[in-house]
């Protein structure tokens, strides 16, 4: 997969595309992660990516020409069409299924703005996806750029080796996941309970199936509707729904 | 405000603490942001941090210890009581509100956990608050940290100057912004709509409203609910609801 980010802070990448499993898909060659500074595209002396709104008002509006010509140069007119991703609050919710979806291209160019407004001719005309990753404002659309590479290279095959477990995958099962302990069994006046100790299995199981309905229950319930409960799991959380928390 | 970050990837906040508005922040002494590895913390001679889960399954699981050790070196017990915040799929959905609220505080603390399960006595015994950015698998806590980070400071007093502006206010005012248009007026076959040239501002006040209105309604129906609407405005959208998209 081939990755650009537009951004006039290329800087603010380099930890990240340097790290941890970004780091190493790009080592194994699964993924090209690049930052492309579009201000090298602004066709005029000052190097000027934004300007003032038309009708008057605060704030910055970045210019459709630099941008355009930006994308454009990374994807020529005629070829292959890249996805264009604007990171920004007016976008669709990005989701687990968003992820899988855009996993599946091959090239993905992420466009950032940071404080300006963007000028609507480059939604109408040269974005294909608008998303936001969630209901809260950030000063630019890089780290919301940062959270979906991470989350779409993750899912390219050969990137996660076999170090990498279920755990993370709450949204995968559709359910919270159950809790976890590793030694000491004991650690200060805190106990690992016992059937985590027991050796049986079928227990065990029983008691992580458990705990991860009850904590889906009481965080995320809206989750409960599309997860693959049995008729017995429903019965059972009905019950445990009209009960207090222990 | 004072900030500290448990990871085991300390380098790749470098970028994002060094840029933008947090190194501004962090230049002007608004705020110190340091990243702390609590492998530091590990009191055993291969300074292991995780270990295997009891009860078996796959994958790791971050000891108590470390992150313990860690915390209570930053925040004496007994001393004031920082935040400490745990980055997980299974917290409580970041917002807005929790943003401002966190902005009041004095000292917060993150703990990320990278790729691994973390022992439920950390989260039981140790964090106040658990926080998701949202309903998508990321491969470790970092982005999520500096996404929550981000937010946060650009709320402290001093931090955003005069050159950043309410276009970014999405979820302040409760409705998603109207479209912005800056030079040229006319790019490639795409003129600025007439009424931002006019010249005249109760039009453009009225047509930028209503763009607002439009876009919430056709994006975030879900806002809308809670967005402060006169009842006239409510009365024309209902209009707008039974008519096709222009």
């Amino acid at each position: 997969m081939r990755i650009e980010v537009l951004t006039l802070f290329p800087s603010m990448f380099e930890g990240v595309f340097g790290s941890s499993i970004l780091g190493k898909a790009r080592d194994k060659g699964i993924v090209s992660l690049q930052t492309v500074n579009f201000r090298d595209y602004a066709n005029n002396k000052h190097n000027t990516v934004d300007d003032y709104p038309f009708g008057g008002g605060g704030g910055m509006v970045l210019k459709a020409e630099p941008i355009f010509s930006a994308v454009e140069e990374l994807a020529p007119p005629g070829g292959d069409r890249p996805r264009v991703i604007l990171m920004c609050p007016q976008g669709e919710t990005f989701t687990q299924r968003k992820a899988e979806e855009l996993s599946r291209e091959s090239h993905l160019v992420f466009v950032c703005g940071h404080y300006e407004g963007y000028d609507e001719r480059i939604r109408e005309h040269l974005i294909t996806d608008e998303l936001s990753i969630g209901d809260y404002v950030l000063t630019g659309g890089e780290l919301p750029a940062m959270v979906v590479i991470d989350s779409v290279v993750r899912l390219l095959p050969g990137v996660l080796g076999n170090e990498l477990s279920a755990v993370t995958d709450s949204f995968s099962t559709g359910l919270l996941e159950y809790p976890h302990y590793t030694r000491p069994a004991q650690f200060r006046e805190w106990p690992v309970p016992d059937v985590l100790l027991s050796g049986h299995h079928d227990n065990i199981a029983r008691w992580r199936r458990e705990q991860s309905l009850l904590r889906t229950l009481r965080r995320r319930p809206d989750l409960l509707e599309d997860a693959d409960l049995t008729p017995k799991e429903r019965a059972w959380l009905e019950k445990q729904r009209s009960e207090p928390e222990s």
